[in-house]
């Protein structure tokens, strides 16, 4: 139930065209519903204006199938991270309308194409392994109502290369920045704009790299004052929160 | 110099009043200026639209008032950060209008109090001893126009406490989550409001708490999608990105 | 041998049914017994008043199958933990009457099925992913003779649906508590409940949980003072303590 | 207010002596009330049966006294740990017959004596070091109402010392054990005792110790089965647990 | 060539058997040979009086091969560790004599069965999962001429077990003690000896044993002063070094 | 384009054979082109002299065949690195020339052999274990037009063969140093040369080796003057900086 | 009492000229009298046959006193590790016949002077700021009853300072290497002699020596068969283990 | 003694102005000298073509004033780095010509200044709080006879002010950058050079810079392929290496 149907919902109250009594159970009862395993959370929707997503990594193929599927009865648009290839497979064989993406692992619903967003959101990566983590974000931020600007391959190794991308950079209204190793790129380009900037570590790279800690620990201490941070690897958070702020 | 300036500089390039060579000059020299062990970058109030900053820690008094001078000749407000008394005392010697908060070592030029954000941010902390954190995002956040709403003491343990503030958190366009110890708060606080929240994890704890690391940890791996992480004790940066927020 | 079979002993030693030297090397002798790469300890049982339980991680199937044979002799209950599906296949072929429990891998012997705990244990879990470790808590409480109320899909971010169980933990005698990612739910479930709380960090979520580390700093520093912790995916342990709890 | 306090007015309220609305607020609005730098909790005592604590650390003997005031006008019995010397002076300045505590640092208030535990309480530590941990769990258990078995100085590496404390330590219906160094104590113990054992880790120690790391690691994977651990240092913690259990 | 073949040739050159400048040749220019990916330092058992040893781990094959070819026309006895089933059996099909432990992966060459410890080596373990790493300590130090005693399954949590074998640890003239999880062992064994103990940290557990850390950081912390440490599951550097110890 | 072919067109500017503008045009867009997943940086041999380098590893191997096309179209020599089996196949069935390095999964296009460094660089290794990176080093070296000394398995616990070899080392002008376990190697042979060694830990050990870190922090805190440290097992990063100095 | 004492209690049991009652009281109550804070083990010397040993660090001057006390009495040689000169002072008051040593912080009497090692200990250390490790290692090597060699500043860099080294090693029964920084001495050491290495890291080092982690890591890591490892700055613990071994 | 000395004394010998035994006399006997706390090195000038270095940390003022004053004997230029000023007042009460440094403590005689680079070394820093590592970095540069170009405050969130610095580093032989916090500066500047740089993390920042590791672990990952790295704050080393490479 989105914010327009509970708008509906409270209309038909004052018309009297439904008493109160089954307002309230319609709307209390709502909240989440039990599907043993999991609580399925209707009511998110309307408290986050947000379609919901399920994170599969950790859940068997039969407990996301079950969840989705809820989910697609109430909501238009359904995104589903970190989904290996055989999951997906099953999710398509379940539902219509599924575009799985192969690199990050995605499965999006995306039935309502509405643009929500007030402005464009720049979606940076810094290298091309850094491209999976990227589309995530760009695939969230989409399926939240947004345009996305995608910047790919300009690492501060050729600051040349980022700096021809800062007119791009400057027309947006959020900047989401992905990068690995060294993690150095959400600085830079922190200097390059004056808009938020939302850093994602990658665990690309490799020795000292540990798995995406020396990148986390590099964006958490930038000098730039308009950084924050997601967790490694979290294209989807950087999204969502890039849409949050782009629909202010 | 502030966009407004910027724009009135170029009005008189375009009404004459001063010749385009001139305002070349007072553009493009003027985005830093080298006192030889800090470049001022007198640009950044244009590029970010936001007052310029002095991290004192690890600088000498002598340079913090230096580069503090230059810069109040040209921009109304400045903020310092980190501050400790003797400093704090050697700055209000040089320079009226210095206010110093002893709690978290802030020292702040308010010249100029026009509101520019378009909501009120939200400041909540989980403990009392989480207050020297929260004040520096308040103090921050007001320095770039916003106005403040302040929630103490509403930790996780009483959740209680939490919910009764409810009201108040929904009424902001952003809210900052500052929380030492386990580092909680903001996943709860994520959970009940449907704006960005910055969440500012505190080096308060002790044992496993590892000066902040858990909390910092446990802000990253947040289960509320709408949460962003800064660096431990990072009120400043936090203050500073949701003042960004808001001014959208 | 557990209490009732060495009272039973002691009567017959008293009414001279059998000699004292007999009585005193059956029990001498019997505090365990040596297969060579295990010494089965009989023994426990007494001391501890618990079924003895195998660790099955580490051993060959023919080791667990050895110490099972031995410990089914002399013990009604037996549990087997972290058992893989061959290794479940090959006990199950040994002895009659296992039940295997594939998401979290353990085999249990539950032959005397009489109630010891004095009330409700509470067994509660933050996702959907969490589930597994959460069964292991469980069916541990249950073959030391407990029963066990369980909640799952209550984490922080929804914190009205922890809210909505708050009578049914209110109901039990000491709570577990399983969360990953930032391992916050033990604190709010420690902050509604006046009970014992024993939290298990699982390592559910990826980057910086580091495999549940960053749950189990979490949780080492909860400001709730009713919380304690074991380690990281440790669900016997937290179902064993909370058994030892709810007999007193 | 306590349950019995709580039990008291309801009564009141079923025999007519004070009416409905009157006994509502005086429950409802109780829970907690705004110092401004804390939210003091007096429904704590009802939730959890325990008189009220205030962490010092991280807060200015101000505050401190400040909200020592408020919780002594509503609660018998009430503890403040870790204070340093002259924060301790000054709260007794400000109140008769506080206990102080140098090496632990806790500060008590003690004014009912009432047994509430159903048994014995044993506080182990393994070294004199370990001491102030130790101390700071049994002045936690006494003051919550029950006795104290203290036992010094037991650590692994003279096991038969541990050994002649095993009748004493079978008498506990739960021990804490604290233990700095390679922090092994908790697992001897936990096999001596078929009770639950709560482990301190202390930071006593040097070198690759970390503090207290080496300590907490080790007792988290402790391979006695009734073992749960709090954080480092925090022999208030293990006490307060102890004490829930121990009214079981 | 060891000390006696070398006091061989000595003798030679006396007696003029041999000229002194091919005695110098075959001392001076024998102590390593090069195989191009190896040096071959056939002056190892000369200087440190004990057979040669091949860690297979990190080598190929072939390397292991030519390697352990040109040390088995030197040396009596020649020890493989680390080696998977195909690589022992590319050994079996090459050297006669070939003993392989699939447990430890350790391949061992033992024709010469000289005694030259002038006591026996204990090698204790804490649990049946830490066999592996105990049998490496042991055929290390077989093969280096010592009586091994096996205690296996003695771990702190059963305290009572490890005590009935004070006896034959009384007995050895060093002890080597194999534990993972808290790593408590070597501690209990140290305070029932007065002889050096060897510790081993094995990689056994699971969660914040960090594969082998805690144990590692436990016994580093032993608070019994006879205790030294080797790496996490190194038993070939505790047999070895138990043997050095044994000679003197 | 390298060095020599900017001074042609530049040249051909002078003459009059190309205008400005032709010139110009060549120069500033070609710096680097977009295949849209990687921005191909033709400027690199210009501004580094020096081949291009692709990072295998994280790309897929269509994405390694298309950067590598236009790599090898505009420079003599290509250095894939990080390459597996399939991956290298792939590449050898598109473009002719390849040699494929298996124990680095190197992958080099050797065309223009020019030396152009000034004398000899010495790749050291401690174990054969360590071959692989050594040999990163060394075909990054050679394709960038050096001559290398290889010296292998010269660890510090056989400092006699690291002593033999002083000669070999001495006559180097920049000496590789890749080591695992301890990372001892670099101190030892820093302090026998004079000249800069670039010090290259490998992931080579177990146990507390921690994938390298061991040797990490040892080459950190060399107490040799002359070390410097890159990436633990990046080879080719030290045989390039190496290269950088040869050519000094 | 030692284990002559106790011989010459039995053989008066044997003759008669005590009872048998009376000398089980004399052995059995004696293991450890309790000072409340500390259990004093009088048995200690007599299991292992050394003197006894107390640790400063985290006790009070009183404690240390108290504890010396009730030592002197029953045993001619002590040492006390870690006092700060206040504490010194206080124990030279208290007890004739005390040295101090200001660099380690080590009290020892040394009243029987008896040699009971069979050789030379050799104590060698990498750099100066090493020194007072390996002063404690001496110290308490010397009070055990060995002659000592010691050897100073002979780090890795300078390799040619500890070959020169190499014949005052080789005369060496067990030798104990301190070394901070990298933590490379002890491998090359190992490789010079045929004798046990007992290696102790030091705090010595800055920045990512981690105050002796790196050389703590090195050295578990070592290449070098010989080496086992104590804590960091542990010298008293090498020191003991050594003259343990040389008492062999 | 440095190699001119050395070829003049070679020049007597064949001359026969001096006889080849004094000849190897001075020679052989002089590398290095022992104190007793310390072996004076004075063949390393020899071997390394360097003024010889005391690193005052961990020594007391006394061992460095004696090595010093040996050093001063024998070479012209000696450099004391990490002292404090009351360690500096005591050497220039014994020295004369000593500069002291307050900011990086360091202590410099430098009679000898012949410049030995070929070319400019580079200085750069991010901040001015980095100065005083810089400042080490560039004070031993210049010991070692080359000219220093200095440019500080240009960390990368101010791309524009690194980009007006092209030109000046572009003319370095090799670039020294020393960067705290997220340590990002190196791979910038590493994109614009093509010659060695040599990346020193500071200590600089607060939180999870943890005293230099988030810098450390950011330019260990560069993704720039020519830089190389040094330990936290040694400024010391990066001027070393620098010195020994544009001597080439």
């Amino acid at each position: 139930m989105n914010e327009e149907q509970l708008r509906t919902l409270l209309e038909q109250v004052r018309s009297g065209a439904i008493n109160v009594d089954s307002a309230v159970a319609r709307v209390r009862h709502m909240p989440f519903e039990d599907l043993g395993f999991a609580k399925v959370d209707h009511h998110r929707e309307l408290r986050h204006g947000m379609p919901e997503v399920i994170l599969a990594k950790g859940k068997t193929p039969d407990q996301v199938v079950a969840i989705a599927g809820r989910l697609l009865e109430v909501s238009q648009n359904v995104l589903i991270t970190r989904a290996d290839a055989p999951m997906a497979e099953q999710i398509a064989r379940n539902f219509a309308g599924a575009e799985y993406f192969p690199l990050s692992g995605a499965v999006r619903f995306w039935r309502d194409k509405t643009l929500r967003g007030k402005g464009k959101i720049a979606v940076v990566c810094a290298g091309t392994s850094d491209i999976p983590v990227a589309e995530e974000a760009q695939i969230t931020a989409e399926v939240m109502g947004n345009e996305v600007e995608s910047i790919h391959d300009v690492g501060v190794a050729g600051i040349h290369r980022l700096i021809e991308s800062s007119a791009r950079l400057a027309a947006a209204r959020v900047v989401v920045v992905c990068a690995g190793m060294e993690g150095a790129l959400p600085s830079a380009v922190g200097g390059l704009v004056s808009c938020p900037v939302i850093a994602v570590p990658t665990s690309v790279g490799y020795g000292a790299s540990f798995n995406g800690l020396a990148a986390l620990l590099g964006m958490l201490n930038s000098c730039a004052s308009n950084v924050t941070v997601v967790n490694i690897d979290n294209g989807f958070g950087a999204g969502y929160v890039a849409s949050l702020i782009n629909r202010l």
